[in-house]
């Protein structure tokens, strides 16, 4: 698909980094382009991306990092990444936080231009490496017709929005920024929730009223704090973006793994989705069209679920009072990942999504 | 069904009744009763409710105001309504208000021991006669695991909360004061709508969170946006109490009318309640059993609907964008209503729930 470039989001990005643009003198390719020159060509770009889109998982930040970042190496531009996270976000407004792997923070910044609104990095991602994260796509059988209402309307009408972001965003800022040092997952998972819902309470508190959550999302929240609940402790945070779908953190691969049980249990795949299931649940596929799960696949071996049987057979979760609710096909699949790094170069030829030869993108 | 009045609730209720009993002496049937004697007696209660129970509709309250209200008769109790409001609201918080008909406030009070948190009217039932109410009792099948968290959770874990009661809440009272003083129907829908999503909004910024309204709410919800926004001025308010039911108040009987057509369109009968609708729509029961239209009837012969076919051939709302989206069996029944008298006393012995001659409930 070929999309247009001539929006306003995408121009800005590339002017800014066309402005930062130098010579590039790159001898063992024989490629010499002085920093006047860049005007006058012409890039082809070409762009997957492996996360669903338009589902309110950030995909277009991902997306417009990944395009700044990328012409910035190509235009040999010499700007730390402080500076391409606040031309990023000019691109999509949570792309300045894609610049960076790990866990990153945005700062508002002080200028009224928002030229210093960028996103910094707290740690990098091999800090906390034992958080695993699982997705839960909802349904889009489910889905709302679509709000065209956005935080701006909020801004404009939600008293609560005031408090929320003058009181208590700004302290739990600090705490959150303390838990992530010390790998404190209990105050890590308080802090998570408690925002995810208070942001989507002010979206409530919006006139007319912003519904991103719907009836499967708030059984995904109630499965998540009954079990943490009877565990005495966190097991696993939630979080939800302008959409349905559940971002779930766990502790660690154990807790991974018995969350999954419990989402399966409850969120068994469809009847025509079996053969999704069992076809390429387990099976390794480059682009992870069609299956259940995406991402890291071995999790299903982890919690013992090679075969739409094993998901059938898995027993009612202790703490479930009501052990008969299911809700099959609720949940259009699952992603499995982990906190990860930023954007790279990849030198291997093969992965490039543009064939050297014809400068076009490949398969066209 | 026989219920115990053991309960707290009911037990604070009878006692300050008991307290204020005073001496009756009927002529003209021949009873004679000391205020002493009050201690000795027993008393046969037989109650009944046409609103449904346990759904979060208040239907708790009304009955605890009627029994307030009504020992209060029979013990000749000379306490005005102001004491009798703050009687009842020992039994169920929000019976205080019960005791009046029309719009009733529920003043917080100052004293620690609450005796002085008690409702007054603000003006009755006649003044503005032209508003009808229409219940969207929505279906059970979709109800979320009851929570057992309540308003309590929220007071000692909403950050929103304190917010909202000390700094939106109070402002937005006098406003809605001035708005049923001056019958001004547009700042009446804006503050009660908003309102109802602030309450919601606070509920769902609490540990754990608390969720009321679902999916077919949130569908009730747009519907209502949709159209007022398209009208330029609000048609119809909603407010969502302890449950997923909306409670619509429309400016008067034609736009209820038009309300009603709008809900029956994305809201049709299931197929196996369409002999609910044939059989027992338009006609009166008594007890109302079965149909899928409870209260005044009337409602829908005004809007042209008197059988499945003519809800079958509604035209899709022209505000609507996704004319196909029919949520068939997501409401239970509707129940169409207007602000109403309080609790008063029926003379006609033929309303009387206890037989005169036995002392006990007719039928048992």
């Amino acid at each position: 698909m070929e999309i247009s470039l001539s929006g306003g989001r995408f121009q800005s990005c590339l002017r800014e980094i066309r402005k930062r643009a130098r010579d590039v003198d790159d001898e063992k390719k024989g490629i010499k382009i002085k920093k006047e020159d860049w005007e006058k060509l012409h890039v082809h770009i070409a762009s997957y991306n492996n996360f669903p889109t338009a589902a309110g998982l950030a995909s277009s930040a991902a997306g417009l990092a990944c395009l700044v970042f990328t012409l910035g190496k190509l235009m040999n531009v010499n700007e730390d990444y402080g500076e391409l996270s606040s031309i990023a976000r000019q691109g999509s407004g949570s792309a300045c936080r894609s610049i960076y792997g790990g866990f990153v923070k945005w700062c508002m910044g002080k200028n009224d231009d928002g030229s210093d609104s960028m996103a910094v990095q707290l740690v990098n991602e091999s800090h906390w490496d034992d958080l695993v994260i699982i997705i839960a796509v909802v349904s889009s059988k489910q889905k709302e017709t679509s709000s065209t209402s956005g935080m701006r309307d909020t801004v404009e009408t939600s008293p609560l929005l005031q408090y929320r972001a003058q009181t208590v965003v700004p302290s739990r800022i600090l705490k959150m920024e303390d838990a992530i040092k010390n790998r404190d997952f209990e105050s890590f998972a308080r802090l998570t929730c408690a925002d995810s819902n208070q942001f989507h309470a002010v979206c409530l508190d919006t006139s007319p009223p912003i519904f991103y959550m719907n009836d499967t999302s708030h059984r995904i929240i109630s499965l998540v704090e009954k079990w943490n609940h009877s565990e005495g402790t966190p097991q696993v945070a939630y979080t939800f973006d302008a959409g349905p779908n559940a971002v779930l953190i766990a502790r660690n691969r154990k807790t991974a793994t018995l969350l999954l049980q419990r989402l399966l249990y409850t969120f068994p795949p469809q009847e025509n989705d079996l053969d999704r299931y069992t076809t390429n649940m387990c099976t390794s596929d480059k682009h992870d069209h069609g299956s259940y799960m995406l991402g890291d696949k071995s999790i299903l071996s982890d919690a013992g679920l090679q075969s739409i049987a094993d998901v059938e057979a898995l027993p009612a979760p202790p703490e479930m009072k009501a052990p008969n609710q299911k809700f099959k096909g609720d949940v259009s699949y699952f992603i499995c990942s982990r906190p990860g790094a930023g954007p790279k170069v990849l030198t291997d030829e093969g992965h490039a999504l543009i064939d050297s030869a014809t400068g076009l993108a490949k398969g066209v």
